[in-house]
């Protein structure tokens, strides 16, 4: 797997993209992208969990209802959500399927959208019309990065990567976009990712990869435990690579490089989080399954107690237990163990048996003082292991969320 | 029933507190207290359902393990939560009991322990004993107050409360102190409470009693949706007044009159909570049961996103429902109502059948910038209602958070 230096959703062959500047963010900034496959697309998708879902997601899931084989195109906005907006955001959402589809030559149903941004205000479907028509007229293969951008709310840059893979036919590849920042939580959170690639895939293998990808990806991240109305990921494959993924061996190479793809931008979105300062990945082991680790991990992850003493570098392992303890998880308190280290370097043991070892508060503070470091949480009851990624929570997260509607 | 002017937990006959400044937590600062009972006491308790615990909750639960009815005193400490500290703490926390019954004249399993402070720190066990000798020294009626104040930790002011309840046998009187400021949630936070009273109550119906109140106050209230090692909730009982709540309609007046004295305390907790600035009521109703409401308003009271506009005093309804959306309760989007509004004026609605009616956002945002206000949300499918108090996210939260080590 190598990875594609710059690489976008239009890296892969036969995907084109293009962007306007429509005016429902902010005058004069991108805001509406399209992508478009010059070939049929097999798509695979996962939408948040939330009760409260937006137009564009009801819209999806009965697009790609039926296992849809013949998905075109992807038009998208930020700026505006159009979630919880009713009956007339969703004869919106279902004209704006239309108005991209007669701009790019396809059907409706060839269509998926995604929208993100404020909640409760009907979309301006003018601006929206006449943003389709101009980004259906730019398309252009050069135009992956513009897309990115366009789909920014409360990011600070654009995230986007492409990977190739060498299989047993040739070399397919992999391109990803995605934007994040606020509302960031396991099952998604206002988290669009948008999946491209040029590989031929079986439509229920490409459902499981993409399925086993956001497992280890996208619901293993928590900036503010806040799951969004809007969460969508989107993987669509255009065969035009011509090559099939069928052995084992390259459904592996291939399911590998996906999972790759996803880290890379579900860890981008992190570093990236409202107001984050730090990157923080949580390992937590000895549960007695997988599941359990995973509740205390995303308990650790969204303790506000926790997350402060990550912005003031305070290695303050106390809170990091008792979020443990309230996970509805039930341990003995006197098997915990707690180490806490940087990516590459020796790691400093806190807490053995329950109990607070000897080590020097300096040390660890100069830990928790780095832009990333981990902590790992042993609880001394059985096999089960995970890995979530966080952030802290700082006076900037405040500051964009007193005073930015989203 | 009548509230007591500067009443506290020594207001009820029989009642004495003893305080010191024993130097664990900053020198000259009340941090040690004694309550003492001069008859012995019908006791209920209600403890942390974290599974990490402190050492004083382990003694306590032990304590009154069999039903007791002859405790006598509480020593409580603040400054050091005497959590995380294996079995040297436990020690400790036996040795803080045995030393307590020592300079009281009782025996060690007639006395009740509580700390409160910094976790995974081993308690100065010679300031305690130094304490806890003035402390006994210094019985007095005259010092309620004093004793609330010596259990502060980032709190700001003491908190206290007592009534007097007119029954058929005559007047009983309840006492209460409480602190919390951090780590408050449902279940029931960095809390501690102390309640008091000179009425004759039967040990199952003092439990059932004390169930009831704090699962309407302690269990309603939330300022970061950390719940902590040490919370705990103690009801002493001493029957000093000869009076005995037995008939039912004596058991309904005690009852309403144990729940005002919790629910004030808890409100003063939240509107006391970590940089609070605002006191938010939210009222669920339209659920399937009140076990759903509750799950939805504690995800609303818990929410970062929500949290934070209310500290901008921005009416963002969208982020309430979507919070609503991920608590794990399902309902029809399309069903929803939400109206905000002051104690006492004209409500204004800003959501009907799940879509934003027209109202002025001016008249939205005079709401949210009151320093009290309440928000109604209905989902339209049951019978199920609850209420729940918490505090907004502030800057000043992340600064106590960031820089105090808890």
């Amino acid at each position: 797997m190598n990875l594609i230096q710059e690489g976008t959703v239009t890296t892969p062959a036969g995907f084109a993209a293009g962007t306007a500047a429509s005016g429902v963010k902010y005058v004069g900034q991108l805001d509406l992208a399209l992508i478009f496959s010059s070939y049929d697309c097999i798509t695979s998708a996962v939408f948040t969990r939330n009760q409260v879902v937006a137009a564009p997601v009801i819209v999806d899931r009965e697009t790609v209802k039926n296992g849809n084989q013949h998905v075109r195109a992807i038009v998208a906005n930020s700026g505006n959500a159009n979630a919880c907006t009713g009956a007339p955001g969703l004869d919106n959402a279902y004209q704006m399927q239309h108005l991209a589809a007669n701009a790019l030559g396809c059907q409706a149903d060839q269509v998926l959208i995604l929208s993100t941004g404020v909640i409760g205000v009907q979309l301006p479907m003018a601006r929206i019309a006449s943003g389709i028509n101009e980004a259906a007229r730019k398309l252009a293969r050069a135009n992956g990065k513009q897309a990115a951008q366009a789909i920014m709310t409360t990011d600070t840059h654009p995230k986007h990567m492409a990977v190739q893979v060498t299989l047993g036919g040739g070399e397919v590849t992999i391109g990803g976009m995605a934007k994040g920042a606020g509302m960031i939580h396991p099952n998604m959170a206002t988290l669009l990712g948008v999946f491209t690639t040029d590989a031929v895939v079986a439509p229920n293998l490409l459902d499981r990869m993409l399925q086993t990808a956001v497992n280890q990806s996208f619901n293993r991240i928590s900036v503010d435990g806040d799951t969004s109305t809007n969460d969508t990921v989107l993987l669509l494959a255009n065969g035009a690579s011509e090559i099939r993924i069928v052995e084992e061996e390259d459904i592996s190479q291939f399911q590998e490089a996906l999972n790759t793809v996803c880290v890379s931008l579900a860890k981008m979105i992190v570093r990236d989080g409202e107001g984050a300062s730090k990157f923080v990945e949580i390992n937590v082991s000895g549960t007695p399954d997988d599941t359990a680790a995973h509740a205390i991990a995303s308990t650790i992850a969204t303790s506000p107690l926790v997350k402060t003493a990550f912005a003031g570098s305070d290695a303050n392992w106390g809170r990091i237990l008792a979020a443990a303890g309230r996970a509805g998880v039930c341990f003995d308190q006197s098997q915990v163990t707690l180490w806490i280290g940087l990516e590459s370097a020796t790691e400093l043991q806190l807490v053995a048996d329950g109990t607070p070892v000897e080590y020097l508060e300096s040390e660890a503070a100069a830990i928790f003082a780095e832009p990333a470091f981990k902590i790992m949480l042993n609880l001394g009851a059985g096999p089960g292991t995970t890995t979530v990624w966080t952030s802290d929570l700082s006076h900037e997260y405040v500051t964009i969320n007193a005073d930015y509607r989203t």
